[in-house]
């Protein structure tokens, strides 16, 4: 009976995942390759694809097995899909399916219109779309969980069990010990990094990156790398990886750490236990996920070993720009910390108060204190006051994300989060493995090591018993403060 | 009422056509980029999505509808349509779901192995494959018109009202007219063609196919050309067509042609009426469609002046290949004709010679004449035969086409009845416009009038009442004769 049962939920989760599968495929292709004159026939056929796939996930049949599932006596593994599942069931069976059409079609085209508004550095263009979005995201939150507050509904959607509360506490700490520690940075000697932003061919980077994807050992076999404006990641099935990376002519950093970020997250994607292929059991959650790709972006990817993996290449491919300058040079210049316009290419110490304004923005826009109107002032204010730097247009501020276009609000707290995760994993890694000693040609000692400790596990766990699993410990921010008060007090010589 | 039914016949359209882009949009990723490892998740999910589709075009209820609309007073694109979708419903109302799924994993899975195979050079591993497409679509024939021949079904899903018959008939002429016309080229004074294969690198050729794309007017507004191991093209919308190319570094022609020859098939999709977008209207039969791809790629594409137009940028791109070689013998080596091995390599004379074969082979393998196993050899015997070559390896031998792999069966013969088409309407075309004078830094005076009297159309007419509507008369043969023998009699100076 039980196991007719389960047979049943087999059943649906194939078909779920056949339908998320095309889909998917589709996402993709958008936001690489597709001509645009074809979007409004495109998006009108995805946002009723999605609609299917919509029906699919509140069927009543499906609702009523994972009701009575949840009543018999499962296996850790089935225990923990059905739990998800019931909340992702109840969580979409209150939004009406046609109002989740429109909000299918809303997020397409708001991508669209971001992409033309930041390429004119235009956000009035957007600004409708914003308000649009975070008002169906506002209603949604109300249908699914009307008892706490809007935001705290969709933070807990990307990080399982994380509230406001929890990330006032964790950003003030940030910002009680980054700060300062900045304020002695900027003060001390600068580091030279003007060679990283020379002129560096597009088809040229693309040669660097196939060193660097060799090094990673991010092969055909299983990945492959497009181009976007954005660049992001999406594991179709553990073997069937895809990232995303940009070329800017004028940073050569951008695209080496973009890759190396986006491979860690691939990475995730491919090493979760071939078991959950299809299942809700893929679906890890954001901090989680990004802990991986900043690890690898971060705590790896800027030492000295693993920029020696292609540093010789680098400087074959371009002699003009680095024929005079040594791999500790360039070491220290990928490392350099400075208040910087761009999230994405924000160095280590820096990085979590270009996440604290977005948070402080999200919590605002959903509470109330914030309108869509002018949005981009309060932005520009925002960069003043934490990182005391002047925004020049909306491209290089509020245009620069690509996230809420996509109605993805919530999501942003989780970057801050994964790389405070990952300096707690690798604290421990350190403790098994020699790290640097691992690095050489490739780096599967240390990918093999994620794999089994963590990636493995997919979404069995939440975060917190996850990494207690790992390291021993819940959730510690301290490891992070640690970690980037040592490394720019020696980098800056402050001692 | 008929009103309401027209309606309800739009609204199933666009839920045919919702399922058919996420379906071609994975299609597409799987032939061009897609990691080889998510083979088996993907096809599994891919295959139950095309039983999806298939459910769709077998609702009863639209069979019910059809039947209602085709007794009702309907306009001529109406009444066009629902002639065309009540053929398809029936036939595909014949085949039960399973085994219609079942086939569609067999032609995702034995695409796959067929490139392997070519890769490998050894037709043994798909020849299994083959023999069970061969079982299916014989099958399927019986299902969908017991009381015609298997093939005859299938050479009319490929074109509408041709049979064995008339291509016996075409192809006894072609036969009769060309082989002693490529005797005397053969004995004629050889040209000059070397220098089309020295080394010509893939990078290279890329920047050389952004040239011949301007001048195609195919952009990146509605058109995308990716990669793969055999060109083809998919309209996924008259905004939105992609095609692919192919680089053979030793063969600089081959992927010229290659991308002229997709662009006159991308141009189809671009032009049919935009009121047919995601109907029937928009399949329009193969051999109409190769019709255009011909006439783009030798009738236009292989005249001198279309050289001329990308040639310049052809030679500063390959200097130390084309320093020394004059337009003029350029013009003329893309125009060598000579028995070779590759289909779609091969000269405007030879081709229909490898046609010829296909459809020799493919009538023998349905009436049972043949067996899939050890075909390559009869496959080698016919090349020697008709083209008096050697057939040094499978994969230059019967592994060089994707499509039986694809179980396209019938489809082969609408090339040979494609190019001669074109002639026709070439013919025709010379009549109303100055063709030289058209082509120059773009050619849209030229795609301008094949959208206007013919591609406008989509499938509105059968393809003889679309010659007749065009060029005055039925299709006749004969001016693909005169065209061919006109242009290597002086080409050869054989008189």
């Amino acid at each position: 009976m039980n196991k007719d049962k389960l047979e049943l939920l087999k059943n649906w989760e194939f078909k779920y995942s056949a339908y998320g599968l095309t889909l998917n495929t589709c996402y993709f292709d958008d936001e690489t390759i597709a001509p645009k004159n074809g979007q409004d026939y495109r998006y009108a056929r995805l946002a009723f694809m999605a609609g299917e796939r919509h029906k699919i996930a509140t069927d009543p049949e499906v609702g009523k097995l994972l009701k009575e599932l949840k009543d018999d006596d499962l296996d850790e593994v089935n225990k923990r899909k059905v739990s998800l599942l019931i909340k992702n069931f109840e969580d979409m069976s209150k939004i009406p399916q046609k109002e989740f059409e429109e909000y299918t079609a809303l997020t397409l085209k708001s991508s669209a219109v971001w992409q033309e508004a930041k390429k004119r550095a235009d956000y009035s263009l957007f600004a409708p779309y914003l308000a649009d979005l975070i008002a169906y995201q506002k209603r949604f939150a109300a249908y699914r969980n009307p008892q706490i507050a809007p935001y705290d509904v969709l933070l807990d959607d990307y990080e399982e069990g994380m509230t406001m509360a929890d990330y006032d506490q964790f950003f003030e700490l940030l910002k009680k010990e980054i700060v300062p520690l900045l304020h002695d940075v900027q003060k001390a000697k600068a580091i030279d990094d003007s060679f990283l932003y020379l002129y560096y061919p597009r088809q040229k980077q693309l040669l660097l990156m196939e060193k660097i994807k060799d090094v990673l050992g991010f092969d055909a076999s299983w990945g492959y790398m497009g181009e976007s404006m954005h660049p992001f990641t999406c594991g179709f099935s553990q073997d069937d990886v895809r990232v995303t990376n940009a070329y800017d002519e004028h940073n050569i950093a951008a695209a080496i750490y973009s890759l190396v970020h986006e491979v860690g997250h691939a990475y995730y994607e491919h090493q979760i236990d071939k078991d959950y292929a299809g299942t809700v059991l893929k679906n890890v959650s954001s901090g989680m996920h990004e802990s991986q790709s900043r690890l690898l972006e971060n705590y790896i990817g800027r030492r000295k070993k693993f920029i020696a993996s292609f540093y010789p290449e680098l400087v074959k491919i371009f002699p003009e720009n680095l024929g005079d300058v040594s791999l500790e040079a360039f070491w220290a210049a990928v490392n350099v910390a400075k208040p910087s316009l761009i999230r994405t290419d924000a160095d280590e110490l820096t990085y979590p108060l270009h996440i604290l304004i977005r948070y402080e923005i999200e919590k605002r826009l959903f509470n109330g204190e914030l309108d869509t109107k002018d949005l981009n002032k309060a932005w520009n204010a925002y960069y003043k006051e934490y990182l005391g730097i002047e925004v020049p247009d909306d491209a290089r501020g509020i245009l620069q994300d690509i996230h809420w276009s996509q109605g993805d609000f919530g999501y942003f707290p989780t970057y801050a989060l994964g790389s405070a995760v990952a300096a707690q994993i690798v604290h421990k890694m350190a403790e098994d493995i020699d790290i640097d000693d691992s690095i050489d040609s490739h780096i599967s000692k240390i990918t093999d090591y994620l794999g089994k400790h963590i990636q493995h596990y997919g979404a069995l766990y939440p975060l917190q018993e996850l990494l207690e699993k790992t390291s021993g410990e819940k959730f510690n921010p301290q490891y992070y403060i640690d970690y980037l008060k040592t490394k720019y007090r020696k980098l800056y010589n402050l001692d």
